[in-house]
């Protein structure tokens, strides 16, 4: 299959997750980290941060792009996002991990695609045509 | 005005960009970190990665959210995610900044609301109910 884009970038919305679960850095930070695993990607480096009195922001830079989380229990709400370069990721594996952690009641999901190539490639012939000129 | 998301999302993809402002994390690092003091947002955590021979993925966290970047220097080309949760962020003010160091010849903003409040309240709403009921 020919290559359309750079990344594909997933935008997850979860709703009505059970609040306890999105409250601290050391679950979020466990889950995302599995999730980055368990989809076959390579980490680069994680960093998670404490809101007080509770929410998590936190990103797991992958070698394929990166995975991040923002959680607000009070609203019982997760915006995650899942932006990788590399089609080998397991990125069902992924939704799978974060769904079971977190249990939403409603899951919404866009998916992105970031440097579309035939527009990518568009600019760089143009370039490549100036210096030519 | 009435708040009609947790968080506002921009996407932004950045074409035909002069390829040697993307090559290195010195100056992608130093770029986005100024975009982020530039808009005025609290900065957490910065991390960036240098890819081997060229190219960079990067993330400044801030209590707001996230800036993000990829580059990848060889298609002139940087995937750019701004996601704030504070209206009194100057986003506008960071994609200025990100213009004059990327110097791209085309660029595409998608924005995206995260945490759409009258869904993320149905969920919690409806999960009240069940308490009660």
């Amino acid at each position: 299959m020919r290559r359309e884009a750079l990344g594909i970038h997933l935008l997850i919305e979860m709703y009505g997750c059970d609040p306890h679960t999105l409250k601290g850095v050391d679950y979020v930070g466990k889950v995302m980290e599995r999730a980055a695993k368990e989809s076959k990607t390579k980490v680069v480096e994680i960093f998670f941060h404490q809101f007080l009195p509770y929410g998590v922001s936190g990103v797991v830079v992958i070698e394929e792009s990166h995975y991040t989380i923002h959680t607000w229990p009070e609203e019982r709400y997760a915006a995650i996002d899942l932006f990788y370069c590399d089609p080998k990721v397991d990125v069902d594996r992924a939704i799978e991990v974060l769904k079971e952690s977190f249990k939403p009641q409603h899951v919404t999901i866009m998916e992105v695609k970031r440097g579309v190539l035939p527009e990518v490639h568009s600019f760089v012939k143009q370039h490549q045509e100036e210096m030519v000129s």
